[in-house]
């Protein structure tokens, strides 16, 4: 592994990990904008502009946009969350070039008024089918009321009514704010010379306007809640449930994890043995979300409505057991191994790596080999998991629910 | 790379290839068995036979066996074709004596009364889902009217009444005959040490019963047809036209995948623009299979039921323009791009690379690395493409169609 790191004189980040024996190299443009950067006017603009991005350019048509990627062969996509838009492709080191050029092209595309009234349209579709999704409404429901009055409460996609209202001067206007070079960070995996990125970097991205900076890192301070929306279309009854948990900058993310899997993994966790294989409840699952300056633990069961209040005190239960007692060694062992398999799984292909190498640096300006990675899950023992669980509990704070109940 | 061959006593047939620079290892067992080696009496016994696998052996039970490959973390599967049963995993290397244990053992399984009893209830709800689906109904009679009269006209799951009457009998014969030691190939690829690889197949393989041996390799002579099934609840109507082409063993199949990339990729070919990018189909797509001694392009295109005749017309003029004058110059370069990227990009992960490695063999007892077949696609030129049409030229010979229309 060989790591480079540079800034340009507008502030773009470049970080850059070479990896042998790879024949693939992956790019990507982390911009530090999302759905906790915008007001209640411009609810959803982020993810907005992500699509508008492949509309096209002043040099590239929509169809060129495509049309250039597929003759690369390119995987390439884009996405939006609550902290980071991301624009990457996957390409063969002899395309790097053009897809250099077109990658950086579509982070400043034309938004061309046409544009915007055409994909305004697919936008609210897109939320329309979404909204017809239970876990999506009781995803959406669970974050706004467990982060209520706080930025990360804000809905990635937005609603009808703040999409149907947004200008396209207002996206402009975000855009040359949220998209300032200081704002994003360009991560490069696989097979490279480095010479030849940052030459492509000053080529393609030394005129962007310099600019942008840390985000407000305001403390989240749930209060938690209860939020039921009855809906007799869905047969089961679908819960999401929330607790504080480390944030993205907390060494205990990795205690947290642990737990997560140790509790709530799709299969051979607590909440599988005693939730899905006995059959109460179609899906059970538990996970770590980090965010700056925050962190949540979200559990999610899916069940037979009847079956609904005793899953809420199953995995009452197995929170309480947990944190007044703890983890076994075994369990402790076993979930090192499965978390240590998918670290080593994810990063084997460039596409894999630049998830990793780009949010950890957006999160905590840091770079991290997978062998650090591995070595910190190895050091893991009961007292952090103890130290953990005594600082964050596993808890039932927000629930958000959606389903044929009307009261739970 | 390196690459070993070994061949146990018993006909177990070994090959592995080691890769620098990654951090797991993928292993699979290939078996060459699948839907076309069956009678009409046990019609989708291959099939019911892999999913058996996972019920237990006689030193596993069932839950031992998703315990084992859950704490090792391993990505795991098994898949069924007309050719192929394929039982994997990918794992980290200090799992793979536990893993290759695990796995050996499964593809002996119990085959036990109640649980084959019980899994035929699985196997008649996964033909019923299936049954439902208009591409699954298309692609089964296409393959029945294609390859009718030919083993590679049998289906890989089944019907209700095979299925039903089968016997669990019939079923530890079928598994007696055809997973002989000399039928199976195993395959490993990634990071291990040859030594331990030989040793793990001697001690849990060495026991496994000789015999097995080549298929009959009959070459099919399609007549073509047409079969059309009208089902209102579908939306859309579903097109499907098959016509000869190489055959596994023949070189021409490189140039036969280019012309399928040309022709019919998913996007920016030739049926992208003048079907799916003007809005006349919802996809449309083209594929070349190969199989033991024979091969086919197989057509794929859904739209409004009113655009079928149209469609089918537009597919029928490329399809004569380009056996009439060939591919272009550009068209040749850029599928030379698209296939290398794909080859890449796949073999990236010992995951993704054991399935060339494994189905080379199978097809044709043949190693070949990254490089060799990236070194064949830069040799095909016109000229190849031209002899490869004039041998097998694209054609709408046989066809098979679900949706609403009641003729065509």
């Amino acid at each position: 592994m060989e790591f480079h790191e540079e800034r340009l004189s507008n502030g773009l980040q470049i970080i850059a990990e070479k990896s042998p024996g790879v024949h693939s190299v992956a790019l990507g443009f982390f911009v530090r904008t999302g759905a906790r950067d915008e007001s209640d006017e411009v609810s959803g603009v982020s993810h907005f502009l992500e699509h508008m991005a492949f509309k096209g350019t002043a040099r590239h048509s929509a169809d060129d946009v495509n049309r250039v990627f597929d003759e690369v062969g390119a995987k390439y996509n884009a996405s939006t969350s609550e902290e980071v838009t991301l624009f990457y492709a996957a390409i063969l080191p002899e395309y790097l070039p053009e897809t250099f050029d077109l990658l950086a092209d579509i982070i400043r595309p034309a938004l061309r008024q046409d544009d915007f009234d055409v994909e305004k349209k697919v936008i609210l579709e897109e939320i329309g089918m979404y909204d017809d999704q239970p876990t999506y409404t009781a995803y959406e429901n669970l974050m706004q009321t467990h982060f209520a009055g706080h930025p990360l409460g804000r809905s990635v996609l937005g609603t009808n009514e703040s999409i149907g209202a947004l200008q396209c001067e207002q996206m402009r206007s975000y855009h040359r704010q949220r998209y300032a070079a200081g704002n994003i960070v360009l991560a490069v995996a696989g097979k490279f010379d480095w010479p030849d990125v940052l030459k492509l970097a000053h080529q393609h991205c030394d005129s962007w306007p310099a600019g942008g900076g840390a985000r407000p890192r305001v403390a989240a301070r749930p209060q938690g809640g209860l939020k039921l929306v009855t809906r007799t279309s869905s047969l089961q009854q679908h819960v999401m449930q929330m607790a504080p948990a480390p944030s993205a900058d907390d060494a205990r993310r990795y205690a947290a994890d642990i737990v997560s899997v140790i509790v709530g993994d799709d299969t051979g966790s607590r909440l599988f043995w005693e939730l899905v294989d006995p059959g109460h409840a179609e899906t059970a699952e538990v996970a770590y979300n980090e965010f700056d300056g925050s962190g949540a633990y979200m559990a999610y069961f899916s069940c037979a409505p009847d079956q609904t209040r005793p899953n809420i005190e199953r995995v009452g239960a197995i929170f309480d057991d947990i944190n007044r007692i703890g983890v076994t060694d075994v369990e402790l062992a076993q979930a090192r191994s499965k978390v240590a398999s998918r670290i080593v799984l994810r990063s084997e292909r460039p596409m894999g790596r630049l998830s990793s190498l780009g949010h950890n640096w957006v999160h905590r300006n840091e770079y991290r080999r997978v062998e650090d990675d591995l070595e910190t899950l190895r050091t893991i023992n009961l007292a952090d998991i103890r130290e953990l669980l005594d600082a964050y509990p596993l808890r039932q704070l927000t629930t958000s629910t959606v389903g044929p109940l009307e009261s739970l």
